[in-house]
C-alpha cells in the first residue's frame, strides 16, 4: 500500500501525478522534452539511459516500464536492452553509448563521481556536449523519479505483461494523464 | 571548469539552463510550484528541506544557495537554518518539521529507505498526506538538481556574499532566466 492515500491499483508515478497534478505537469513536461524532444540521441537510446539508471537505483517500476519502452523503440534490436541491464560493458551498444551509460552510472551514485576522464572518453567516442548534458540530466532526473515512486511506496505491478503494454503507450510520448472519470 | 562549454562565470544551474532552455523550462516550473506554489508548508520550510537534502548530497552550490533563500524567508528566525544544517534533531524546528526532514534524509539515500514508521511519525506530528508527498518530491527533486549541477561540474562560487544575494533573488521565486544580451 502506498504511504499516502492515492487511487488504488494505479501503478507508479501515474497515481502520484493524479494526487498532485500541479507538480505532475512539469514532471511530464521534463520527461517529454528529455526523452522525446529533438535530439541526436534516439528516443530508444534515451529510454535505455533511463532504464539503466533506474536499474542501478533498484527501482523496479521505473526500470521495468522504461526498459519496456526502450524495447518497443529498439524494435528488432530490442535484445540490446536486456544485454545492457545484464552486463553493460559486454552489451552490443556502440562505444559512444557505453561511454554515456558509464556517465549515467556515475551520476546515479553522485554528481561528483563524474570525472574529466569519463567526459573525455565520451567525447573521444563522438559524444557532443549536448549529448553529455542530456545524459547527465536523464540520469539525474531518474534519480528523482525513482525516489518519488519508491519514497511514496506507490503500486509496482509484478506482471511483465503490464509493463509491455505500458512500454507501448510510453513509446508514443509523455503527457499528463487526464483525471479518470 | 565545467564539463561542457557553458557561458563562463555563470554559477550553478543557471549556466546549464541557458545552455539548454528546453529542459530548463520544466525544471524551473517544478522548482516554482514545489517551493513557492500554494502549500501548508511555508516557502521557508520548503527551502529548508531543499537545503538539507543538498547538504546530505554534499552539493555546495545548491546547499549554499537554498540555505541563503531559506535564511531570507525565515527572516528573524533565520538561525534555524544553520541549526538544522549542523544538527537537525537538536535544532529549533517543530517536531513535525523534524519528522519531515527525517523523511527527506531517507529519500536522499534511496526511496526504499522511507519506512512506514517514518511516515507514521510524521503523521502523528500532524503532517498531512500532501505535506508528506511534497517533502518526498522536494527531496527527490534535489537529488536531481544536485546531480545535474555537480555532474556537469558547473561553476560553484566560494564567496558567501554571492549566495546571500542569490538567496534574496530566489526568495522572490523561480523563473527561467532570459538569455543574457
Amino acid at each position: 500500500m502506498a504511504h499516502i492515500e492515492v487511487e488504488e491499483g494505479i501503478p507508479g508515478i501515474r497515481c502520484l501525478v493524479l494526487f498532485r497534478p500541479q507538480t505532475g505537469k512539469p514532471l511530464y513536461d521534463l520527461a517529454q522534452v528529455l526523452l522525446r524532444g529533438p535530439s541526436t540521441l534516439s528516443p530508444a537510446e534515451r529510454e535505455l539511459i533511463a532504464a539503466y539508471t533506474s536499474y542501478r537505483n533498484d527501482c523496479m517500476f521505473c526500470m521495468s516500464s522504461h526498459a519496456a519502452a526502450a524495447r518497443c523503440l529498439y524494435q528488432e534490436k530490442k535484445d540490446i536492452v536486456d544485454e545492457v541491464l545484464t552486463d553493460m560493458q559486454r552489451s552490443g551498444v556502440t562505444d559512444k553509448m557505453k561511454a554515456l551509460l558509464n556517465i549515467a552510472e556515475k551520476v546515479q551514485v553522485s554528481g561528483k563521481e563524474v570525472s574529466r576522464d569519463d567526459i573525455d572518453l565520451a567525447k573521444r567516442q563522438g559524444a557532443s556536449d549536448r549529448e553529455v548534458h542530456d545524459t547527465v540530466l536523464i540520469a539525474a532526473a531518474f534519480c528523482m523519479f525513482n525516489r518519488y515512486v519508491d519514497g511514496l511506496a506507490s503500486f509496482t505491478p509484478a506482471d511483465p505483461a503490464v509493463y509491455e503494454e505500458m512500454g507501448e503507450r510510453m513509446a508514443k510520448g509523455y503527457k499528463l494523464p487526464t483525471v479518470l472519470t
